[in-house]
């Protein structure tokens, strides 16, 4: 699918078919957020691909007030870490770049899923030292993001955004 | 461009030419950002872009060892900043989503720069009490990060990746 129809057409889905993904698919979509850029070329990620629909309903137990019950739909979810340590530490010498750099691979991820007729939706509303626990992620690996990915069976509408003259300013700095 | 085509090109550019990037392409770039998705669709970022020859080279002293030259390069510059109290809070339930929410809408344009034959390079290695005070930035805004934007004068080589073994794994966590 061509960049701007990708960017255009993506939305977080919240419901799903049981149908299974292709194996060469999913490898697509996994290879999208491999060849991601990140700070230094570190690649500080690592990302969980789980289909036990047991493991999945945990997981859902883990998001905020146990809600997110699209995590366990559609045929698999990926949980995506960062790596404390092995990322660049001074991004613009205030924070580390795991969360940056393991956020742009797995919304890579999230494009390609969309390209392939997938659907996806960012969770970042749950208790990572639960998900840890859960699935024994060692420290120094931090949680930054999981999704559901399957096939839409929904259709959600475009939620707008600002205006460009909202959010971007030349030369100067304008509110 | 095509999205895998686009995802497998884009490279860190640091020679460009001095060619004039015309008003709809940059339009085209800038919107790929703003059509961002964001943690509650908050859309908590300003894009600064900037041509003024003398605001550049301020600009690139404010970078790590004042080395990062190319960010006087090429048409323009963006300074990408996100919101730090208008975002989401409890991202993981450990950290706020600006800095995610902006590298993403900022890797969006690259992406769109790389589909319409441009060059772009993340700089993450600066001084962001510097650039806040250079361009009056106020808080709570926080400088994620900035980019040259413009035609590229090299084309750089693929840098490798850590191969799909080493980053996914599969039900269990695996180093």
């Amino acid at each position: 699918m061509e960049l701007y129809e990708t960017l255009s057409i993506r939305r977080s889905v919240r419901k799903f078919s049981d149908r299974m993904i292709a194996p060469e698919i999913l490898e697509r979509v996994l290879d999208a957020g491999r060849l991601a850029p990140s700070a230094v070329n570190l690649q500080p990620w690592k990302f969980m691909v789980i289909r036990s629909p047991e493991t999945r309903r945990a997981l859902v137990e883990c998001t905020r007030g146990g809600k997110q019950a699209h995590l366990a739909m559609g045929d698999l979810c990926i949980v995506a870490c960062g790596h404390e340590e092995d990322c660049y530490q001074r991004q613009g010498n205030y924070m580390k770049s795991f969360a940056m750099d393991v956020a742009i691979a797995l919304d890579h991820m999230m494009l390609a899923a969309a390209a392939e007729g997938l659907g996806t939706c960012w969770i970042g509303a749950f208790n990572e030292e639960a998900v840890k626990e859960l699935l024994q992620i060692p420290n120094p690996w931090r949680v930054v993001g999981m999704t559901p990915l399957g096939y839409p069976a929904e259709s959600p509408p475009f939620r707008g955004r600002k205006g460009m003259q909202e959010i971007v300013c030349y030369e100067k700095w304008e509110e």
